[in-house]
């Protein structure tokens, strides 16, 4: 099934099912947010799933045309956001870009950060920079959402919490990033708020592009207009999603409705393009000597989107418009 | 006031208020859970202030006696937890103990780490250890609590956003660390759950010793019942948490119910002990040459409280019981 989070004036929105081709919507009735289905998700589902099944027979009354201009972000607010690096075509070249090895053990060791949760942008947000020497970056990443893992759970049990699929926007601010990371304690600053794809979906709408905890579908990416990225998000990802939540978990238990990134997606392949801008940077430099395309400015504009086998819009598209911010709010001078 | 979360079987658990003495305690009727009091602190606040003034002088007759062992954390799990270290004397020992050097501008550019949120433990739970080859240390932090914060917001402007201060166990995997960090995207295994003390305050509960964004009053560790550390929890705080929360704040929002630590507290004084053993066992391998102090191990006893002027205690006291745990949570071999 699909799942939207509708902007309703309330920190968390209202929990809304979107028909499969994304045509209707209706509230759900069972529970009032996202987190609630997730908290309580074996009771709710099965409700949820037979509601669903009647909004895409057209037998909902209550339902009314799906307008994306509406969404939040599935969770706008989250209780966990991990994400892993699990592309190694990334990892390489963005550790070429900082000047820095593929840590010693990456092909056994998952790469994993802890990030920001507390808020999730919506698909269709403006992005405000407030200084375009921040460096601004978009990556185009698949995510899981989880109910419950316990401490310890093994990659089979991982596998069974996956509730749920969507696509972020792990937006980067790729020249504060070196400094920060040689402090040593990770990213901050350089991971501003990630966006969200308007729907978070069950694996089962993937069909079997779903399997082997990978999620074999393009990841389709525009800047201006143009495309940027076509890259096949299952092929190049070296672990698995079970196994990134595993490497979680193995020293925590996670809660219901944590969300975890498989990392931005990248493929060896020159012709498919790039889910992020270092990426094709980094091509630049090594195919042509100099970087030509530049970070992020106002006025630019991201689209990220996944198209299933027969062309349907599996997570709705994302798409934002990069604005200067207003900048810093400034206080008159105290003693801090 | 003072503000706790009892279990009542929910995942977000009761909001109660707490008499200053701790001698009584009422649900807090007008919201259900902490979270919905910071998400609408303004409205709430004078509500729950006028209720616990009538608490304070017996007037409220649905009182009981407050008892911590009802208590989960106050937020049992929160949408942020960023985790400072700004006591420099904590920085260098662990750093010491690590063969790494200080950060080079850590004078003038907050450390901070984004920790995991998405659950904080009891004040009187068992901490289960999977494996004791793991490490297992405590950090005993003050946390604020904040309303939400404007991106770019100044010292100033964070300061008035800070509604409530904690304690904070930040347990850390110390064996686990340095392999960790070595691979550049800072801690995730290494700091599992944390643990909270049985109440949120609001700053003026500590009087006089909260001032110039810091808590001044001693930190107070027993381990196994004997006296481990009695630290002031300002005098070795080079950043304040207006500070601390400008610097999470300079790229994106706070989102209410953020949990922002001041790390380890700690003194360069030797007379006053340790609020880790890290700090410890570098003390003793420096004047003694050696490393007498274990890290935690299956039956070891944390006690945690910090007291006013008057001998109050001002969070009530965490303490914690080491377990083993039943170790990994296995499965029938499958293909991740």
């Amino acid at each position: 099934m699909k799942l939207a989070t509708y902007d309703n004036g309330a920190r968390d929105g209202c929990l809304m099912l979107v028909s499969r081709d994304l045509t209707r919507a209706c509230a759900a009735g069972i529970v009032p947010t996202l987190q609630a289905a997730l908290d309580h998700w074996d009771e709710v589902a099965p409700v949820l799933e037979a509601d669903y099944r009647a909004l895409n027979r057209g037998e909902c009354d209550e339902s009314r045309p799906f307008d994306p201009v509406h969404c939040l972000a599935p969770l706008p607010r989250a209780y966990q956001w991990a994400d892993g690096s699990a592309y190694p075509h990334h990892v390489e070249s963005v550790r070429r870009a900082r000047g820095v090895p593929m840590p010693e053990r990456y092909y056994d060791d998952p790469l994993l950060y802890q990030g920001g949760s507390d808020c999730f942008l919506p698909p269709l947000s403006v992005l405000e920079l407030a200084d375009p020497a921040w460096g601004l970056d978009f990556e185009a990443e698949v995510a899981v959402i989880t109910s419950d893992v316990a401490q310890g759970a093994d990659p089979a049990h991982c596998a069974q919490a996956i509730r749920l699929l969507m696509l972020v926007n792990d937006w980067s601010l790729r020249e504060l990033i070196p400094a920060e990371l040689a402090k040593g304690f990770g990213f901050f600053q350089g991971k501003p708020a990630c966006s969200a794809s308007p729907l978070a979906v069950t694996p089962d709408e993937a069909g079997a592009a779903w399997r082997d905890g990978r999620l074999h579908l393009p990841m389709q990416v525009e800047l201006n207009g143009q495309r940027f990225g076509h890259v096949d998000a299952g092929a190049g990802m070296h672990f698995p999603f079970p196994r990134l939540l595993a490497h979680a978990a193995r020293t925590r238990r996670l809660s219901a409705g944590t969300v975890l990134g498989g990392g931005s997606v990248s493929s060896p392949e020159s012709g498919s393009g790039e889910c992020c801008l270092i990426e094709r940077r980094m091509r630049e430099l090594m195919e042509q000597g100099a970087v030509l395309t530049p970070y992020l400015r106002p006025g630019d504009r991201i689209r990220i989107e996944m198209l299933d086998a027969g062309g349907g819009s599996v997570f709705g598209a994302m798409e934002q418009l990069v604005v200067a911010s207003r900048g810093a709010v400034k206080s008159p001078p105290a003693n801090y």
